[in-house]
C-alpha cells in the first residue's frame, strides 16, 4: 500500500487544494489530509472548524482522511510512519521556497520525500491568501472555495473582519 | 480610446513608479494612477497625502489621472469600465507573484487584463520599501524618490519613525 | 488610436497564440500580427504559408492586421511608426529571457515599448515546439492548433517529416 | 498496488538518476525506468546500450524495470496503462520548463500526472550534458556517473570523439 | 590586500553561515563578518550575544574579524573603506531578491560591489528561520547549527517560547 | 595577493563583458580573462581574434591579463593556481544554470570557487548572441560592443553572414 500526506494550513480550504486531494487520491491507496495548526500564528479560522470543513469536502473520496497535528512535519511522519509529503506547485517562486522546506525536512526525518503535484493551471489565481484578501474587501469568494463549505468561509471570514 | 489603470500603494511614490507613469502616458490615451488603500493595514504615508504628492508629480501629464480605491481592483475596474491594468515587473521573482494576482483578478472579473510594463532596469533597485528602509535608518532617499516630492517624504517618514 | 504589433515565429501559430491575439483586439484599436522570418534558421512551415493561416485565424478580428518581416524587430517598429509590442508570458523563465530582449531593442530602438500579456493559464502546455514535437510522433496535434487550420499544419509538418 | 514510470534520455546514466531511481523505488510498490528515444535526434550513446547500462546499475532494486520507447510519453503512459510519471527537479529553471511539458501531457492523456522528485541538492552539479562535456575534453567523470558503467560510459563517450 | 565583509542578522548563525564564512576566509586577506542589528524588528536573540557566538566560531580563522552595526549597509561600507560585501545564494528566488538590494546599495554608495558566493547545496534547508521553527516546536537543532554555539542556542530559543 | 579568473567565450566580447572586466580589475589585486575554446562548437569570431580585441580593450588596466584555454576550466582553475572564477549574473534564470556549472567545477576541482557579480542592470540587453542577432540583420552594434574593438567586430561579423 503506498500512502501519502498532503499537509497545509487549510484557511480556508480552496478549490485548489480539492482539486489536489482529489488527484491525489486518483494515484494513492491512501492519503492523509492533515491541517498543520501553528500555536503561534493564529489563522483565520480555528483549526478545528478546518478540520471539519475538510471532513466535509472528502467525504466522496473514500481513501481520504483527515487529520490535525501542532508540531513540526517532520516529526509527524515518522510518528505516523508516513514517507510521502504532497504539495502542490504553482509557480517556480514557490519550487526554490519548498525546495528549502523539503532539503530542512530531509535533515530532521531521512525517510520521509516531498513529492510535487503541479497546481491546474487554471485554477492558479487560487490561494488561501487570495480568498482571505477577497473576503475582507466583502468580494465574492465563491470562484475560490469548494461549493459545499463556501457560506461556511464567508461567514467565518466576515466575522473575523468586525 | 484607449485607457489603463495603474494601481499601487505608492507608499511612498517612486522614481521607479513615476518612469512607468510617464512611459504609460506617452503610450495610452490616458492614464489613471489609483492609490489602492487598504483599511487593516495602515501604511507609512496617510492615503491623502498619498494622492496628493501623486497629482502634483503628474501635473506635467495631461492625459494622467489620479484617483483612490478602497476596496478590490476588479470591482474598480468594473465600476470605472476600465479594461487594462498596468503593472510593472523587475524581476521573474515579481513575475510569479503578480501572475497568481492577474489570475485571481479574472476570476472575479473576465474583462480586465493585466499588461506588464518591464521597469527601467537602471531602476531596479528603487522601491517603496527600500525607501521607508533607508529613510528608517536616517538615510538619504533623494535618489529614489522624484524631486518634486523628496522633501514631503523625506519629512513625513522621518515624522513616522518618531 | 493606440496600436500594437504582435511579433512572433509563428512556425506554427498555437491556441496559445490565436488566444492572445484575440484578447489584444478587444483591448487595442488595431494589432499587427507580424511574422518574423529569421533567413538564418529555416523554420518547419515556410513563412507565407505562416502568414495565409495567420489571415484565416484573424479573419473574424477586423482590427487585426497580418505582416511579414525580415530584419530586426527594433527597425520594423521604427519604419511603421509603432511603439507597443505585445508579447505573450507563460513563466519567469520566459520572463527573464524577454526582458533581456526587451532592454536589447531599447537600445536600438528608444520608442518601442514592450507589454507583456500573461498567457491563459489554461492554455500552459501549448507551443509551437510541443506542436512540432507531437507531429514528429504522429501524435494528435488538434488540442494545440486553431481549428481553421489543424488540418493544414498536421499536413505541413507531416511532409516535413518525410 | 502504485507504480510509476521513470522516462529520460539517458545518455548518458548519472549519479543523479540512480539517486532518483532508489528513491522513488522505495516509495513505491513498480518503477519502470523508461529510455526515451528520439529518432530525429542522434544522441551519443546508442539507446540498446542506455537500455543495458540502466539494467545493470538497477539490478539490486527488485522492484525496478528498464524499458524504452520511440514516441511521446503521453502515449507511452496510456498504452502501458501507467498514472504517475516521476520527474526530478533540480531548480526552478527547471520547473518552468518541466511545468509546461506536463501541461502538454495532460492535454495528450488526462490520465496521467506527473510527480516531481526533487533531486539531492549534494547530486546538483550532476547531469548527463556535464558529463558528455567533461568526457569531451578529456575530463574525469568518475564522480559523475555510477561506478558499475563509469568504464563503460568513459569508453562510449571517448569514441565519439574521434 | 583584498578584505570582504559579510553582512547578515544571524538570529541565529547557522552552519550554513560558517561554510560561507570559512571559504570567505580561504578567499580573501581578511574577512569582517557584521551583525547588522535592525533597531525596529526585535530579533530572537540579543545582538551582543550573537556577536559573541560569531566570535566563538570565528575562532579558529584568524583572518576573520566580527564586527555589529546599527544602520545601512551602504554606510558601513563606506565608513570602514570596504568596497566587497559577500553574500551567500541558494536559490533563483533569493537572486531576485538579491540583486535588488544590491542595485538599492548601489545607488547610496557607487564603490561598494556585492559579490554572491553559492551556498553548499548540501546545506540548501538551513536557514536561521528554519532553525527557529524547529525551536518553537521543540525539535533538534542540531544539525543546522554550529556545534560550538548549538546548546547556546537551543537554550536562547527556548526562553524566547516561553 | 587575490587573483580572480573570468573565464567566457567573448564572441564577442561586449560593453557588458567590460563593465565586469572594470569592476572586477578595481576589487581584485589581479583578473585573468581566458577566452574559453570550445574545439566541437565553432564560434563566429576566431579565438586568435577574440584574444586580440580583448588585449586591445583590456590595455587601460595594468592588473588586468589575457589568456585563453582549450579545456575545462576546472583543469584550467588547477594548472594556473587560481581559486577565483568571477561570473557575471543577469537574471535568476542564469544564476540557475551558473549554479549547476558551479556544482559541476566543484566535483572536478575542490579548490574553485564561483563568486557572482551581479552585471549592470542598465547594460541588460547586451549579450554576445544579441550582437551577432543583430549583426545577421545588418544592424548596429555599436551601443553593444567596446568603442575601441566595434569596427572589428562589424567586420568580422559581416564576413561570417557571407
Amino acid at each position: 500500500m503506498v500512502s501519502c500526506v498532503f499537509p497545509g494550513s487549510f484557511d480556508p480550504v480552496t478549490k485548489g487544494h480539492l482539486d489536489l486531494i482529489k488527484r491525489a487520491a486518483s494515484l494513492f491507496d491512501r492519503v492523509t489530509v492533515t491541517v498543520m495548526v501553528n500555536i503561534s500564528k493564529k489563522g483565520c479560522i480555528p483549526p478545528d472548524q478546518r478540520v471539519s470543513m475538510l471532513k466535509k469536502i472528502c467525504e466522496p473520496y473514500p481513501n481520504v482522511y483527515v487529520d490535525r497535528w501542532e508540531g513540526l512535519l517532520a516529526d509527524y511522519m515518522e510518528q505516523k510512519g508516513e514517507k510521502i509529503i504532497i504539495r502542490g506547485l504553482r509557480s517556480s517562486a514557490e519550487f526554490d521556497h519548498e525546495f528549502v522546506s523539503c532539503s530542512a525536512n530531509k535533515l530532521l526525518n531521512k525517510q520521509a520525500e516531498t513529492l510535487f503535484l503541479p497546481c491546474d493551471p487554471a485554477l492558479n489565481g487560487i490561494s488561501s491568501s487570495a480568498v482571505r484578501e477577497i473576503a475582507a474587501f466583502g468580494g465574492d469568494i465563491r470562484s475560490f472555495v469548494p461549493d459545499a463549505v463556501a457560506e461556511e468561509i464567508r461567514f467565518c471570514l466576515s466575522k473575523n473582519n468586525h
